[in-house]
């Protein structure tokens, strides 16, 4: 399979390189770019010095047609431009950014930018793997899902489609580490300003709130507003999303905990660990592994459920590469079976 | 003022030392030790050559009976057999631990050690500063709050005791830095464990979810049980607590955001700042401060209100420095005017 | 006195601030800018709520004026320009910045930008502290010293001094927290790039270097290229120096033990420590201490000098406070009691 | 291939276990214990659930003689005592640790432990895999070397070897991430110490500089002894270490570069990269490759060079692996394909 990406500067793209670059039924992989067409890749990152030092390619959308897959791994506001025209002219299109996991109405509300054009969002599908398998499967352009989604999702399925919580007053609270918020520099990111800190963002704004109040209504029927709020960690990688509910009435702990090992025992990415204390990003760094983690309290008969993912490999390019291999009818794991570094 | 600390090594005991050294009431400050008897503390700690260079003082009750205040440092279960025969010997008590906060019953139930006898724990007054003066003023023994219980407690109660939000499902979900773990060497605490790494610990299971619902019926008669977790994040200090809770019918955002106002004016060490964004412990840090923030979500009606402290400063020593200070009469700034290292 | 500071938002400006607040002979910090003048500094930062709530004043000379001193802590080229017409006429002048510490061909040569006008210059004196009191007490204007020169000198001047070691063959290996680059985002300093990354830069290149030989050729009459690598470290604050030299002949290791400490034995900020191990700039943390220790190998006759410091403090904002103070014939320790922040 | 590992807890075996995973010719990784027989591995590594869920096995020579490689990876004085019995019984052994490095008089004054037997001893091949393959493709017994080694000879030996640095007075200052001290907890490798501080320790004292020295004079023919400190930065992965010398007479800077573009010109893992700046450890992060790069001072005519690598990697697990592909005639990337995880 030949594949492209577009925005290989960006985190995505780079998890994306050093993923795909394992996966054997990859044969080559093409870098665009269009401010930096020419240049040799591994002039700008030298740890990719003697594994890719050929140069970016101009966007073409003659060279992309030839392609099997396209990922684009683009700030919000550029796959809205430049994927639609590709739709359906060859390559399965796989899109990392949020451009495409929300009606118009909802992406210009939250991203506060003009939404793709709305027939290439009616073709999009949303790419949450485990969740979704068949569409997957058949699309021609998958909206990757963004990375906090992705651990609230995984972690809260299971009891919401069999509801076995009740979700009046769903509260999740987000914590990520600092390469959530992208390569580009600014007073947040800013090392001197994002170490020895914890900080809250975004409280009850995340972009990410409309995409999970959606899945959990495309998925499970539940169409409630979430409480959401977001930290910044200082650490590079890694996601930890601890989600609140009471149990629903007559709910016993053990039934919870029995649905999560039924709905994911046979799923080669989520991992549910009951015993790890303490249970934290380590467990998954760097790999494509979601862990869950589930606890009741007696005192209050309320479930707290927490999800630990790499914000940067399931939370993004491993999934993309999960979804690839999905569509190309090859073992999920293609390309993906990397153990976690736990330090 | 001649003071006393037992347990210097703790990190509530260095903190202290830095603390009350710029004190300028304080003449002399001596430290004790069980183990390290005649060790001069300077070689143990190299920060603090020149500064305090003398030996380690044997625990004698003798000596510690002429000090006019002893700060007790010290792990669970060494205060509630150390301090008991001092209540009303000369000194002022000050305890760091968690060993005078609970009656007999639930320390023994949360701490898994046996309490301290009866009639000290009588004699112990809960020292949040900003909501118990008057007790703190006359107490012979005054029980120091444990870290997140500060944060939580100074967040929460101007909306508990005022009703303005519903407390049947109190959610906080809390994260410190690693020194709140102490500075006894374990797995957890392991640099390479600990770094690059966020994990949740002690969920629903931590010793300071009876001193947090205690402390919410004390000031505010509010007897509820609390969901409560804990993480540990990869920097030293800080702690930022995050509760949930849907406002009370027909409160608005104006009236909590008033409240909170009104509650903490005239306090030198509780800021509430709407504005800061993020809102991070960096804005605390090596200082006294707790800085308080609100977030109403008007498609949920629920509130999220934010604290942080530094784990060590207003999360500990400072906080007994300022209960100090209101014991002796003092400006409660005095020693305590350190400007947060925001960098 | 009354001071002022133009260049409040850099770090060192922000440094002054927190130093200069606790200073009892300082009655007021009046802070300037350029670009942000009627701003209200807390608003930018969060951390000086309720600390320093007024706005920010124009840049006007009249103004600047009027006060005792004017400290600038702004980037290279700004003061050289806006400085010399302040010469004289009232305030004593303390620069943080590069702009007055180097001949003009020097300077442009190194740090490649215009140089200040040569009768400034000749005014300027170097703001060393332990080493140039006389000069400083009498200075209109002080070029405070770099952050990486300070530590080296300071560990390097009693051995150059006095020839006990070697000078042809100079190395010096210095290690800096990411704050010495200062405030400005940029690739270096996004914090998924700075974190979990060790890395060297401007070997042999950085600025530092002509102002450390100058250093050594001024306070020892050693005019002697230097060999000079620059490495950036993940933690925020601290600089480690590791100075490399043979002995000379003859001399022993007690030889310069005893110099060490007979050179500083007075000093308050300088602490001869060779028990210390390991030794990390954690023992200086936050405060305006420079520790050294020396260590001198049997088997090859060589020395190893390490020196640590805060880069902000002893590197930047206290040595500027430290020189204000002998100006105006106060307690060198005035207002830098700080107790280093070990963890 | 059938491999064991004796040690799998340490950080070593971690690795080794990461890395033989995704090795196409490993059909089984036995992990050994002598205190946790029985024990399922993944209940202690939470990381590894799913990967590795069976028990560990007891130390067992009949058992151990049954596989191709047995792997060790444990503190020193352990492998000393295990491994000579099963020398030349069926298994490539590979020891990670220090105890066949040196000769016994060597070893026994730097380790300060009983040395391993004579006949042991010399059965040992040093691993340095780019340097040694002649002899490790025979050996029975690796001595598989250290981190800072590694590093420094990778950096050093082409220089040193063609005469073209004097090394009459060789300077190395490394630095490494605190992984580097192990998995055992204690005071200087807990968080709150080591994070946010870097240190010096073992200054001229460390036992690396004997195996440095060795390797300079079995591969280079340069009996000299070395200055050499070492460092723990606040990170978990990696050491970057910077050595000094002056070029010999007559040699230009072109020439060395030369030299080691043509020494290395064929090395899967040794990347020579004039050009990346900033040159740091995250360029090899989680990977094999040790990246070098030189700087020659014109003013002085002295040579900075310059190496980065992965501590647990290059400077452990995966040069092990690298030296098991040399025995067992395999590509000797196989296993070890791993991109760097730059952020």
């Amino acid at each position: 399979m030949k594949v492209g990406i577009i925005g290989a500067s960006g985190y995505g793209g780079l998890e994306l390189i050093r993923l795909l670059h394992g996966h054997k039924e990859v044969e080559s992989i093409d870098l665009f770019s269009s401010s930096e067409e020419g240049n040799i890749f591994s002039n700008k990152y030298a740890h990719l010095m003697n594994i890719y030092d050929t140069p970016l390619h101009k966007i073409d959308s003659g060279h992309l047609a030839n392609l099997d897959v396209v990922f684009t791994s683009t700030p919000s506001g550029v796959s809205s431009k430049l994927l639609p025209s590709l739709i359906g002219k060859g390559p399965r299109l796989i899109d990392l950014s949020g451009d495409f996991r929300l009606p118009e109405r909802e992406y210009e509300k939250w991203y506060k930018k003009e939404a793709a054009p709305t027939d290439a969002l009616e073709e999009s599908v949303y790419g949450l793997s485990e969740w979704n398998r068949v569409q997957i499967k058949e699309a021609s352009l998958i909206a990757n899902p963004g990375c906090y989604p992705t651990a609230v999702l995984l972690s809260l399925l299971p009891a919401v489609n069999n509801s076995l919580i009740n979700t009046d007053n769903l509260i999740i609270d987000a914590k990520s580490g600092v390469s959530g918020a992208g390569n580009k520099p600014g007073q947040i990111t800013h090392y001197s300003v994002a170490n020895e800190n914890l900080s809250i963002y975004k409280v009850n704004q995340h972009q990410h709130i409309p995409e999970i109040e959606q899945g959990l209504e495309l998925f499970a029927r539940k169409p409630q507003p979430i409480t959401f709020s977001t930290h910044l960690v200082p650490m590079t990688r890694g996601i930890l999303a601890a989600s609140y509910a009471p149990l629903a009435d007559g709910v016993t702990e053990q039934q919870l905990i029995d649905c999560y090992k039924e709905t994911y025992k046979d799923e080669a990415f989520v991992r549910f660990n009951q015993d790890a204390s303490p249970f934290g990003t380590n467990q998954v760094y760097g790999s494509n592994y979601c862990d869950i983690q589930i606890h009741v309290d007696p005192r209050t008969n309320r479930a707290t459920i927490v999800a630990v993912i790499d914000n940067l490999v399931k939370g993004a390019a491993g999934q993309a590469i999960q979804n690839m291999n999905i569509q190309f009818d090859l073992d999920e794991s293609t390309g993906l079976s990397v153990i976690p570094l736990f330090i």
